[in-house]
């Protein structure tokens, strides 16, 4: 391994893997949640991509979808992962083997019903997808 | 294995396995693409779900962009699948364990430079999503 | 007045005006609405247009969310017209002065808490737009 | 008129009419931009409310695009505003009457065939709508 391919496999700073249960997140791999910021990321691999040889779109959703999951649900303090209601996913920009990609989430509106946020998604300094959520509140 | 079982992992009259390079699509594996109609099928397993067990919002948009890819492609006799430029995915009701997910595809408009289509996912008679995508023709 | 002209004027049969209080709907006037069939139409005039002379994209979106309203209300016999969450657009082809703009509304799903519908826009055999809708249920 | 009324109508520091050609931005009217922020505002009116009293969703939806295609038009130095070809919009707070409601723009992607930006409307400090869109590049 050279020193190029080490780097690229090197956790970025901050951020421990992703506690999974068994089933297609875990089944993916390599995702890895920040200690407190609003981030998780995923390394690019072959297994990841479409004919092109770029990161499938479907594994681009997985990532934004878990990332909502994930960081709603500790940053708001629910019991569980809000339920999706819809994504809005516009793809700018490939995701290349070997690439962290990085998924930033915001909220916008926490409501009674319904929760909005947003998640960006990154490659170094390369915008990748913008996405748009909207999310069931967990009934009391 | 009793008779509910083998009559779940009975795949569709009509249908053959999807061929896919290696990557994201084969690694989750299960496509089935129908010889002549815009479907695509996968049957869900429990590698597919989530922590709730039931399936993953990433495993169901990933379904709805490879049908788009598979038949836009086939459809419009494109050199290669177009490229996503939007997915608006609105999750209706949850796929389970053993369904079998059908994915049908149609084209409102394939202009000189992007195409817009829609995908709708059932299983059995459930209407489980429903998705909008735009793609871009490939360049002559 | 030549013949052209009378006919363009013309409202479809079984469509009868659009009572609306005053306000936004009102004010931009020409809504009818089909006494049974869940289609709402518009005819478009020089004070729809846009800087390009087609009908501006606010006024389709605007008549896409007042069909949606009118018919979810009285289709599901709610108390009141549901509030939306969502829009998303998909502006296929132009309206054209004179044309009458056909807005066709079909629910997928009315839930406990949302609805999820959608609409297509047509002039004559033309799509001009597709739009799906996330709405609220009015609460008890 | 009172001294809040009046405050109400007071156009807001550094911007200035929007000149639309006559037709449905012009017959609405009240729209203004912002000399050199990416920005336009509105004022509601009891001309831009629904049923319920509070602005229509169209009326909103109308500002986003506008606000999308001066801004674009501006800031990207095109000939043309682009055409529409997706708008995504979340509504997530009531505009009311007498309020100001400012649509601020920002493009993530102007790409050779595409543009990608969003608009967020606020009043004072209360976000009201997110909305995403994607636009065609005006041809050479």
């Amino acid at each position: 391994m050279n020193a190029a391919s080490a780097r690229e496999r090197e956790v970025p700073a901050g951020f421990e893997p992703l506690r999974a249960p068994l089933g297609f997140v875990h089944g993916i791999g390599g995702f890895y949640v920040h200690e407190h910021l609003d981030v998780l990321v995923l390394r690019v691999t072959a297994s990841h991509l479409n004919g092109i040889g770029i990161a499938h779109g479907g594994l681009l959703a997985t990532l934004a979808d878990t990332a909502f999951g994930v960081i709603l649900k500790r940053k708001l303090e629910l019991p569980v992962a809000p339920v999706t209601v819809n994504l809005s996913l516009d793809y700018l920009r490939p995701a290349r083997d070997g690439e962290w990609v990085e998924a930033e989430v915001s909220a916008q509106k926490a409501g009674r019903r319904l929760i909005n946020a947003s998640c960006l998604l990154r490659a170094e300094d390369r915008l990748l997808l913008r996405c748009t959520g909207i999310f069931m509140q967990p009934e009391a």
